[in-house]
C-alpha cells in the first residue's frame, strides 16, 4: 500500500479549495493557514466526531471552552513561561532555522588530520548520509577518508572553533550556522491600556491548562465523581521555528484535548492501557484503517519530568510517521502547581479523603487528523474505463454528505424536483446541487471531495418519486424513494439509531 | 414582562457552571472568560443552529475558517492599523475608564461666576443629572444656581485649566481625570525568532477581514456564483477599554459573519432589507420572543465612512437595550482595499463583465447571543405549590436534551434499564443521568439548565417498556414507548425530516 505522495494530496486542497496559505494575496507568514469551505466543514466533522465520542457518548466526560489570552500565572505554573524553548540554530545564508537538538556534525578525516566538516539532520540515515558526504568532500580533494567510523555529535556540543568549521546542512558553507540561541515558544501579548510587565500576557500553547485550572469549579458545579474527564477543544499557538509540513506543524493550531481524573491509588496503567486502545480505535471508526497507525511508548527516560507514561498515537504520513496524538499519564504535576502557585485548594473531596488526582491526557491535533484522514483516503482508481481521483472519506467526516443533480438541467421539472430535495436534505447535512455538465463529471467532481452519496433525478423520479442513489467507492447504484432518503443517510452518517 | 435582573442571571450561571472569570484562581484578567460544561454546550448549540440555517441549509452560502494571528497587511487593509483606536479618559483615583466621547461636562454658575463643574456620561437623562448634580453643589455651598440652561460638552473640548477643575463621575474629586489619550484597541502579538518591526501583527478585531483577503480563492474553488455569500465563526480580540456587563463586552470574544456578496447594480436596499428581516426572524426560531429585540437603524450622519447602510438588532438585557447584530451595507471598501494593498485582483467576472462586488454583513456576537438567550430564557414560576426556578430555552439550544432518572435508585433493573436509554439517546445528544434525590429535586435541577425533557424510569417501564416523558415549560407528562424516544426528541429538537 503505496499511498499518495503529499503533493498528491495538497494539490487537491488546492484545487478544490480545502485551505490555503493565511492571506495568501499578503504573501502569508509560514504556519498560518486559511481553510475554504470544503475544510472547513470537514474541520467540523472532525471536531463533532470527536465531541460526539468523547464528550457527549459518554456519562463521564464534561466540556469546557476557555479564553485563549490567559493570565501569566498559569504559564509560570505549569512550567510554560520558563522552560517553553528550544535552542536553535540558523543558517545565515539561507535563512533556515534548526533545532540544534536535530543538528549533528563530525570532523572528516583523511591521513590522521581533520580535513573538513560535514553536518546532517537527525534522522534514520544520518550516519549513512554524513558518510556520504565525508566520501564527497575527499573526492572533491582527491584524498582517501581514513577507515575509521564517523562519530556523530550533537552540534549543541560544539566548539566556537568547531562551529567556524561546520558547513550549512542547507548550503554547505561552513560557518554559515549561528552558535545555538534560546527560542520562547509561547507567542506574547499585552492587555491593557499601558504597555508595561503588568499587562504581559500569552497565548495559550495548549488548551490543557484551561481545563487544571477550572478543575475546582467543575468539580462545585457538574455534579461529577471520579474517575471523570474533562474535555476541551481549541485553538492552541506555538511560535515554531521551522513551521513545516503543511498543517503537520503550524504556529496556530487546533487541540482536542481531554483530563480523565483518577485517584492516585487507581491502577493508572490499566487505564492508561485502556484509552490507548479506546483512541484507536476511534481512527478507525472514521475511517483511518490500523494500516496507517502505529503506537510508540515513550521510553522513561524520555518522559516529561511530570509524565509516569506517554504513549504516540503515530500516522504513516508520505513525509515519514508522525505522532497525531498522544496519551500521556500527566500525575498530579498540574494540579499541584496550580495548587502552589494560585495558594487555591485543588483537592478533591470523595467523602473520605481529599486529594489531588491523577490525570490521563489524550491529546490530539485537530490538523493532523485533518491531515492523515486525507492522506488515508485519497486514492486514484479505474472506474468505466476512465482515471478517477477519489476521497474514501468516511460519510460521517465528509464534507458534502450528498450531491443531488438533476439529470439534465433544462428541464424545469426536474430541476424543481433536485431543489426541493436538496432543501429538504440540507435541514441536516451539507450538500450541493449541481446541475451543470455531464452526469458523469458531476460524479467526478463529488467524489475527488469525498461526497458519499450521489442522487440524480430523472424522468422516471418525476413519475414514481424515486431518485437512483449512487455510493462513491463503489459507483454502484440503486433506485430508492425519495422518502427513503433521510431516514438511509441517516443511518450511514450516523449509524443505526 | 420585567424579565429577570442581571444578577439573577448570573447567579444562576454561577451556581450552575455556565462560566467564569478566566483563570479565577489567579484573579483572572478583565474581559477574558471560560465555559464550564454548560455553557460550553449552549455556546456549541449556538454556533450549530447558526451554521445550520445560515451555511448548511442555505444554497448561496458556505463556510470559511481562518487564523486568528493574520498577516499586518491585512489590519492596513483594512484601516483597522491606523483608526481602530478610542480616545480615553481614566480617573486616577478610582483606576476607571471612560471612553472621552461619552464623557460630558458643564459650569455650575451662581450669581454670574464658574463655582464648580459636573461631569456626567452620555446617557438619554444626562442634562438632568448634571442639573441634579449642580443643584447639590449649589446647595452644600449655601448658594442657588443661575436661572441659565446648562450647556453640556464633550470632555474631548476641555482645555487644561478645565480639566483640572472638572471632578472624575466615579469619585467626584476635580482634576482627578487625566486628559484624553489615543487607545489602540487592536492586540499584538510577534511571530518569528527576532523580536523586530518586522514580526509584529495582530489578533484578528473581527472575522471578516479574513473572508475578504480569500474572495478571491473561494470564487476559484467553491463554484459560487453571485450572488453567494461567506460565513465565519471564531474568536476575536480587542483590548478594550472598560470590559464590562459580563460577557456583553469582553476582551476575546467570538463573531457569527457573514459576508453576502451581491453585483454592484443590485437594488442592495431591498437585499438588506431581507437580511434584516431573516435575521430578526432567526431568533424568533432560537426562542427569542420579539418582545425582547428592536431594531436601530443608524441614521446616515452615523455610519461609517464605507458603509452604504446599517441595522441593528438589539436585544433588551437588562442593563440596557444593546446591540446583538449588526447589518451593515459595506459597499466594495474592504475589497478594492485589499485589491490596492496586495496588487491582487479580486474582481469577480460574471461572464460578461468585471467588477468588485458590494457586500451586506450581517454580524453577530456569540457571546451577546448567549446571554440574550439567557435572559430572555429566565423565568420563575409556581410548580405545584413550590417556587421554581426554568430556563424556558428553545429545545435546539438546551445544553442537556433530557434528563434520564431511574424512579429509585436501590433498584438495579431501573438503574440498567435508565443507564441503557441514556446511552441510546447520548449517540444523538447531550443527557444527563441522574438518581440521587427525590423525583421532584432531579426535575428541578433539569429546569434550571433549561434541559427540556426529563425521563422517568419507572416499575411500570421493566413491564412494557413504556416511560414517562415530561415536559418542561408545562411539566406535563406522558407515557411514551422507549422506542419512540428517538424520533420523538428528533422531532422537538429539530423539527421534522
Amino acid at each position: 500500500m503505496a499511498g499518495p505522495t503529499i503533493d498528491d494530496v495538497l494539490s487537491l486542497c488546492r484545487r478544490r479549495g480545502f485551505f490555503f496559505p493565511s492571506a495568501e494575496i499578503y504573501g502569508s507568514i509560514a504556519g498560518f493557514y486559511d481553510h475554504g469551505p470544503l475544510g472547513c466543514e470537514l474541520r467540523r466533522n472532525i471536531r463533532d466526531a470527536w465531541w460526539r465520542d468523547m464528550v457527549q457518548g459518554r456519562p463521564d466526560v464534561v466540556g469546557m471552552d476557555c479564553s485563549i489570552v490567559t493570565h501569566p500565572q498559569v504559564w509560570h505554573a505549569s512550567g510554560h513561561a520558563t522552560n517553553f524553548s528550544d535552542p536553535m540554530v540558523d543558517c545565515r545564508e539561507s535563512k533556515m532555522r534548526y533545532r540544534a537538538d536535530q543538528l549533528f556534525f563530525c570532523p572528516v578525516r583523511s591521513q590522521g588530520r581533520t580535513i573538513a566538516m560535514v553536518s546532517v539532520l537527525e534522522g534514520p540515515a544520518m550516519e549513512e548520509e554524513a558518510r556520504d558526504k565525508a566520501r564527497a568532500i575527499c573526492g572533491r580533494m582527491g584524498l582517501v577518508a581514513d577507515g575509521e567510523p564517523l562519530r556523530l555529535r550533537p552540534i549543541l556540543d560544539a566548539t566556537a572553533e568547531e562551529l567556524e568549521k561546520i558547513p550549512s546542512p542547507a548550503t554547505g558553507t561552513p560557518g554559515a550556522l549561528t552558535a545555538p540561541r534560546d527560542f520562547h515558544l509561547m507567542l506574547e501579548t499585552r492587555v491593557g491600556a499601558v504597555a508595561d510587565a503588568a499587562s504581559l500576557t500569552y497565548l495559550r500553547p495548549e488548551t490543557a491548562q484551561g481545563i487544571f485550572v477550572n478543575f475546582g469549579h467543575v468539580v462545585d458545579t457538574a455534579r461529577q465523581k471520579i474517575p471523570f474527564g474533562i474535555a476541551q477543544i481549541g485553538r492552541s499557538f506555538r511560535n515554531e521555528i521551522t513551521p513545516r509540513n503543511s498543517l503537520f506543524r503550524s504556529r496556530e493550531f487546533e487541540q482536542m484535548e481531554l483530563e480523565y481524573f483518577i485517584a492516585p491509588d487507581a491502577d493508572w496503567r490499566a487505564i492508561h492501557g485502556q484509552w490507548v486502545r479506546d483512541r484507536l480505535a476511534w481512527y478507525s471508526s472514521i475511517g483511518v484503517g490500523q494500516e496507517w497507525l502505529s503506537l510508540e511508548e515513550h521510553a522513561p527516560e524520555k518522559l516529561a519530568h511530570y509524565a509516569l507514561a506517554c504513549t504516540d498515537i503515530a500516522f504513516r504520513y508520505p513525509f515519514g510517521i508522525q505522532e497525531i496524538e498522544g496519551i500521556a499519564v500527566r500525575g498530579n504535576f498540574d494540579l499541584a502547581q496550580h495548587q502552589n502557585f494560585s495558594g487555591k485548594s485543588l483537592e478533591y473531596f470523595d467523602g473520605e479523603r481529599r486529594y489531588l488526582p491523577l490525570a490521563i491526557e489524550p491529546s490530539a491535533g485537530l490538523d493532523r487528523i485533518f491531515l492523515a484522514l486525507l492522506c488515508s483516503a485519497y486514492a486514484e482508481d479505474e472506474l468505466g474505463g476512465g482515471r478517477r481521483t477519489v476521497l474514501r472519506l468516511h460519510p460521517r467526516l465528509a464534507p458534502i454528505k450528498a450531491g443531488v443533480f438533476p439529470l439534465v438541467k433544462n428541464q424545469p421539472k426536474l430541476v424543481m424536483l433536485a431543489e426541493s430535495i436538496a432543501k429538504r436534505l440540507s435541514r441536516h447535512w451539507n450538500v450541493a446541487l449541481d446541475s451543470s455538465g455531464a452526469i458523469g463529471r458531476r460524479y467526478r467532481r463529488m467524489d475527488e471531495v469525498g461526497t458519499p452519496f450521489a442522487i440524480t433525478v430523472d424522468f422516471q423520479s418525476i413519475d414514481d418519486g424515486t431518485v437512483t442513489l449512487r455510493e462513491r467507492d463503489s459507483a454502484e447504484q440503486v433506485r430508492i424513494a425519495v422518502e427513503e432518503l433521510v431516514p438511509c443517510l441517516r443511518e450511514s452518517i450516523n449509524g443505526p439509531d
